[in-house]
């Protein structure tokens, strides 16, 4: 056992790229990810999970196909399992995602965003 | 599907309890939950999960049989299954914890601190 603190400001000067979800920790099949994000991404869903968005630092749009959430520093919430969402940031967002480990960050949508997953920071 | 957002720290201000645990949302079957506490713990596990705790404001001790871990604000930790643990704080800390819906605070031990489980805020 490691008996250290994860800081997760610590964790995000330890990267740049955007779009790019790094692992932080993992509670049973779970994983911590923290993520940079600026401009629009991908309509997509995850069929087979929730997943939860918290703001670190910035502003988050949350667009749904029949409504949108925004999100300040401080705030969460959960995409329900199977909801098309859309996350936009207009400035650099830094936020933390929870989900089960294996879930890519454009679901059911390929795109060139569709970053490579499980890479821990 | 509700499109507001879920504000932790204005969850926090609907109670000043602490030790009690309030569930502010539900992913798949995991819960966050926030709570305030002070002072000594009791000792305990939780044998079936892995607990995660995050520290939104103070300063979290986390007392383990052979180490210790400090959490100051912005700072997590996830305590592994079946590990003992005692949380401790000299001043208030706000934390929140993230585990599987039924995990009761005090685990395996029953004391006058176990509290209510399930409770929303």
């Amino acid at each position: 056992m490691k008996y250290s603190p994860i800081n997760i400001n610590e964790k995000f000067s330890k990267f740049d790229a955007q779009w790019q979800p790094k692992v932080i920790s993992e509670m049973n099949d779970y994983q911590f990810k923290i993520v940079r994000i600026k401009g629009e991404f991908v309509w997509h869903d995850h069929p087979d999970t929730d997943e939860v968005f918290i703001v670190i630092e910035g502003t988050l749009d949350l667009e749904f196909r029949k409504g949108k959430v925004t999100l300040n520093t401080g705030e969460m919430y959960v995409v329900p399992k199977g909801a098309e969402h859309r996350p936009v940031a207009l400035e650099e967002c830094k936020m933390m995602l929870v989900e089960p480990k294996g879930v890519v960050n454009t679901g059911n949508a390929k795109s060139n965003l569709t970053a490579e997953n499980d890479v821990w920071v």
